[in-house]
């Protein structure tokens, strides 16, 4: 099996460190246990090579023989394709695992990212904008208390699904956004116990530190 | 073939007609001619069956069959996979559909939503949490405008990533956001000249008014 390269920045500023989006991937990989090597580009100067593989000069890509893939949710849901410990093979359970990853990213995420660029910012004005994007988090997150609240994982086993929305979630912890949300809280913790989330997040860790 | 069962609400307000999400999966099903009936829910009470089709109380979700799929993304994907219209067969143009409509949603869409609130809300004071939003979709309209003066579509032929992409857009230029990216409002034009899209926007207009 021809090993897959991971491509992140080279290097990024403290606060980022163990958020960045390669974890996810590194995540997948590790709960696969599917060979890959991880290579480096320019946090500071972002070519033209750069953005041939990713558009919005970001990271991560992926090289998987002759694709290469940007977006974790794309790379998340071709590398589930490849292994059952990410998604399970019968339709019903890929449509379920499929909508779940779409649901981290664009129910939660879509509402949890303005509200972290706020808390980056430590900006507190309460604006009507900012009230918007605050029940915005709300509404997703009691959602989500409701719905863990009945079930370990997303679906009926561990899967990509779940990589995006404890990574999504554990971002609003961070920011100590889960307070009310304590089966959320629980799910984080239970996820980022896996064997393969600590080796992937202390990789990412190594990764970044080893460029200071 | 047995026709799909797309789910929306029974009426909206006027700000988000023609906006709905159920747009996007009306469209692609106009572009594949695939057979399809619009059902509805309550928008203003929304009970437990609406809630275990779609955790979130949002709308659309589609039956296909014995799968009942909720999330744009995750349904264009589902379209995508019966019919050729939707995405190319073969794995190289399959996973360059994926990974756009991943953009459309987590890059482009990320940044404009939050921004749309603002919009919606009428709210101009300048915080900084604020200015981080209008810097955000600021750079991916700027990538976008590069991306798209370079093709007629995202990949080699139209594909649910356009639909994604173009509806996206919509709404940055209902607010005018397109101002400064032509290229973008020519990409906008020209995916809604589309007589699917005309098909899918007059059925959703007219499904919302006739509950008035």
């Amino acid at each position: 099996m021809t090993s897959m390269i991971l491509t992140t920045f080279d290097w990024v500023p403290d606060v980022p460190r163990g958020y960045v989006r390669d974890l996810r991937i590194r995540w997948a990989l590790e709960e696969a246990g599917l060979p890959y090597r991880v290579e480096s580009v320019s946090f500071r100067d972002r070519n033209a090579e750069h953005f041939s593989h990713q558009p919005f000069g970001q990271v991560p890509w992926l090289a998987d023989g002759s694709l290469s893939i940007f977006e974790s949710g794309a790379i998340l849901l071709h590398l589930a394709e490849r292994s059952e410990a990410l998604m399970p093979a019968d339709p019903q359970g890929r449509s379920e695992v499929t909508q779940w990853l779409f649901a981290g990213l664009n129910s939660v995420e879509a509402a949890s990212l303005p509200w972290s660029l706020f808390q980056f910012s430590a900006d507190t004005a309460e604006t009507p904008g900012r009230q918007h994007i605050e029940a915005f988090l709300q509404a997703r997150l009691q959602r989500m208390e409701a719905v863990l609240a009945e079930r370990q994982w997303l679906v009926s086993t561990f899967s990509v699904a779940d990589i995006l929305m404890a990574d999504v979630l554990r971002l609003v912890d961070r920011f100590d956004g889960l307070a009310d949300y304590p089966v959320c809280r629980d799910y984080v913790a239970r996820a980022t116990a896996r064997p393969a989330f600590v080796k992937a997040h202390g990789d990412q860790m190594a990764h970044f530190s080893a460029a200071d």
